[in-house]
């Protein structure tokens, strides 16, 4: 629990199913910034969870090396904020079992929430996510890694999120940056 | 120039002199991601220009090298927009050239602006911050590595932001996603 947040969110990187360059269906590779800077992002937003989403077994070794060597080995010692933030980090096969597990541990299955790039029909506003979020009900926000979520996956969230618009049309943020922006829209309060 | 955004604003990633874990002045090493993050983020938000600051002759051979994959080599045919980012970072050896060179091509020197993850004495709020770029002047917002920007150059600043606060007290965002929050919160417009 995270007394002070009032939103009971969980964030999922997805490395299958994504697309490539060139559209296809693929499984991408787990990047170690990827996780460090997303923990630190969770921690700092209050976030329960942060899923890391690979069905390749290589994958999900030295994603849980990483994790282990900064929750319980050298890197701990070392950082222990750090260690705060790598403690949020679950690796996990598939988006169906994270949906069962926050289920299981909330009494109800999480809302599925997509961000993407590119515009898509029936996109909600972060003003409208957020209030929607505020009865405090469990929600997943799902990022893709290469090209961005496979079509299937955007197509069977419950909610799609306005992509993120800086000052023109370049819409090619980081993964990384894109989760800090949307926590930061979603759960920050500043003047 | 970038019509769609009415702020006049570059970036600094700050490599020397920042401080090390222990509170000495160190250089620090330029990572690979820094580079790519924030020149997508600069892209993103209408920055002018994205200054990557070391004295470090071996570094700065590195970044350049980086660089120049993206903007001229290979990279700029693998990726297109990548190539719009990176063609943002100038490579200088300290703030004093950056104020100069932007002063020099916009026939005044930018206001320097500093942000730190502690609070500080007299700092402005975001709303502040883009009231006062809203006049179009030049402006330098700087970025420390490792464990953050110099004393000295924290005090040199014409003016300090608040920090990045999320839904509680931890406050170990990476330079990344830092950068990323605060260009969202001057540049971005959203509902």
């Amino acid at each position: 629990m995270n007394p002070s947040s009032a939103l009971n969110l969980n964030i999922a990187l997805i490395h299958y199913p994504v697309t490539n360059k060139n559209g296809e269906v693929i499984a991408s590779a787990v990047t170690n910034l990827d996780l460090h800077d997303m923990a630190r992002s969770a921690r700092t937003y209050g976030v329960k969870g942060f899923y890391v989403v690979t069905p390749l077994e290589d994958q999900q070794a030295l994603a849980g090396k990483l994790v282990d060597h900064w929750v319980s080995g050298g890197g701990a010692r070392y950082n222990p904020k750090r260690r705060e933030a790598m403690q949020l980090v679950y690796i996990r096969d598939n988006l169906e079992q994270v949906v069962t597990e926050i289920g299981q541990a909330e009494g109800r299955e999480p809302r599925t929430i997509v961000t993407c790039a590119r515009p898509q029909k029936g996109s909600v506003t972060y003003g409208e996510l957020r209030q929607a979020l505020s009865d405090g009900a469990p929600a997943l926000l799902l990022f893709g890694t290469a090209w961005g979520l496979a079509p299937d996956c955007l197509a069977a969230a419950d909610i799609i999120l306005d992509p993120v618009r800086g000052a023109g049309s370049y819409n090619h943020l980081s993964v990384r940056s894109a989760t800090a922006i949307i926590l930061d829209r979603l759960c920050g309060e500043f003047k």
